[in-house]
């Protein structure tokens, strides 16, 4: 997709991502992350199970989160998703999580990913993924 | 392991087990009982992960968990396995939870499995785990 | 919502639920269960975080599922769902998965949950959501 | 306990944390610092569980992993945990994940807490509680 820049994914929270502190458990962010990421991937035109059965794999190197408010359970959750930067072997994503609606950021994160040829070697990123992957300013502050 | 009959598998509830009822979280008790019953087979003289590098799955068919009493933060869970029934191609685990160094069962639970092989066909248990598979009666009413 | 008889609510298979099986973690199928169970509250008329706000607590005391055939990632599964059962302290709900738009049936399962109040004692469901759950004859065997 | 610098969690990977990389899924990390920090404070004289019931909360604001090489069903994983930085309403630890028995790193981690009240208000961290979590230089780099 031509000129995809900040993808939108929504999450509901449910029961089992809640902790006795009666809020989303620190924990389970990554997994929502990956989830964004999944579709950013197909809003920009690929299927990261096609990509994977192609011998693709995009693993994650780093991870950083940065916690400001919390989420709770039920509450539709914004991941706003992009590409911070991308070259032939590392991509770059960032994350911004809101209430469905609103501004306040409640997450902030970023994730680092390298490929692997089927072999778990390092490999380039097919050529063309980095070039529907446009790395875009960051929205917010992360 | 010769006589082996009821093994016992100590876990410890970590934060993310629990929900915001605060207690540990329904869904996260298929984890223990597969915890407690790989356990089990290495205390039989196997360990799973060599079967299956071995070519043999172990696959969950039916699973069944009767909730009595919650589990806490923190709490050290005593999970007793046993082997209800085996035969050449399934085996049944009958488990039964409770605090350590109490009685007062917490919950209890069978999970059904049968062997296939890498082509995902059903195919025999492997003779020596059968063998070492000695299925006892209940010791707790399932 | 007075009619609703099966209700009908899609997850897509993240990555985080696979295993190194390639299929989705047999202990997953809770979570997708609860998150089906609280679509069917909701389309019937009810949040269940509003019920928990206002002292209810319907809580699992057993769960059973039959695993038929296995889910995969990146695939959407619809889980039907439909009240068993329902009397005044308890109400059981069917599922049955499969792939979207398919018929072949993945998994069926079975929930029964009671109601607790706020000191965690058996308490009556809410007369208006026991006259919006009514029970229905299953679609498909259990 | 005087002189705690560096604790040691074992963890023993289960069939849940892999995902179909056949790896130990990425999001699945966070859990395992926050089993290793309670049994460093565990191991300092304190039990988070009864801090909490003291109206002590800590929670994480920012977390970040490198992965340097993937973990494995069934292995057994050794987690360092040590403060890097403590003062009044904050505390920083470190970690470094290797196999049992290895020195080669699998993973490194920081994590950021901070104290809140049961008025979910940031507050100071117990002085004992401080005064037990002494700081140490980095075993490793992070």
């Amino acid at each position: 997709m031509t000129g995809l820049t900040i993808s939108e994914t929504m999450v509901r929270v449910n029961y089992s991502e809640t902790d006795q502190m009666g809020v989303v458990y620190h924990g389970r962010y990554p997994v929502w992350l990956d989830i964004a990421r999944t579709e950013h991937l197909r809003q920009a035109g690929f299927s990261y199970r096609e990509l994977e059965e192609q011998g693709v794999r995009l693993v994650v190197t780093d991870l950083s989160i940065r916690y400001l408010r919390p989420a709770r359970y039920d509450e539709v959750i914004r991941i706003r998703c992009w590409v911070r930067e991308v070259v032939s072997r590392r991509v770059i994503f960032g994350y911004a999580l809101t209430h469905e609606g609103e501004e306040t950021l409640l997450t902030t994160a970023q994730t680092s990913l390298i490929s692997l040829n089927t072999r778990h070697e390092l490999s380039r990123i097919p050529p063309a993924v980095v070039r529907a992957l446009v790395a875009v300013p960051d929205p917010v502050r992360l």
